[in-house]
């Protein structure tokens, strides 16, 4: 099932999601879980500018909209960006079997922590997605910055 | 500022959100998170029952009801249990100073690796805390292992 044409299949309707996000004046970082038959369970985009919600990370929100399950074996989390540490520990908690990320390029999360974990990571190093997230931070640094909690301070 | 009275006032404001999601049929965790000077800035509870939504955990409600920050710095999540690996990426990403937890008895979370990355662990060993969930868990496993990802498969 894991052929390339498969996960860019995914990547697809990820990066769908993140130019939807950007189209709404949003942060452009989208996601979808999909189910182990290959099915998408949910898809979503980071929101927190447009339902002012600091927790509506791309991946958390298709996540959210894959409702309620008894179970993640077998499923894969598509995103376009490496997931930050909040949506790393969504993945590692709920057991998601695999992620695979449009690029890590310009972010880097907690990819590398999930697959000490057991976690399949597939990075696809997507030139789109990196241009998408390069000119979107170039343009709205503070408001990226935001995002990932950067206060801009030294720790 | 963090004398116990300060921690036991804030346990009691996670606490009755822990009860208020208990009444209302759902998991009863709850959580606040403190602004700097001691002040509440968002409080919730678990409402994954009460909304279908797995997305929300108490601290990630606490979070979500807090609105939207350039800085997390100085702030203090207090929850009545150790926080999973969703919320403890949460309080990691968001550069949150501080976690003052009710109890660890009946789940342990990524408490330790937070300490181990600079976050200050307040650890209560509260026995009200300890008992609403010792009781929900006996009363329900099911719905509890669903919040926590735990599909009762062997890894």
């Amino acid at each position: 099932m894991l052929d390339d044409a498969t996960m860019q299949a995914w990547l697809r309707v990820a990066l769908d999601e993140a130019r939807t996000g950007l189209a709404e004046g949003g942060i452009p970082i989208g996601a979808a879980l999909i189910g182990p038959d290959g099915h998408v369970l949910g898809h979503g985009h980071n929101r927190r500018v447009q339902e002012g919600d600091p927790t509506l990370h791309a991946e958390t929100v298709a996540f959210r909209n894959a409702g309620r399950r008894r179970s993640y074996d077998g499923t894969t989390m598509v995103t376009t960006l490496s997931p930050c540490w909040y949506c790393s520990g969504l993945v590692r908690q709920f057991g998601i079997s695999r992620v695979v990320i449009g690029e890590a390029t310009t972010f880097t999360g907690g990819h590398d922590w999930l697959a000490e974990n057991g976690v399949e990571i597939v990075m696809l190093d997507d030139a789109e997605c990196v241009e998408l997230m390069e000119q979107f931070i170039a343009a709205n640094p503070t408001l990226w910055m935001e995002d990932i909690g950067d206060d801009g301070e030294q720790p």
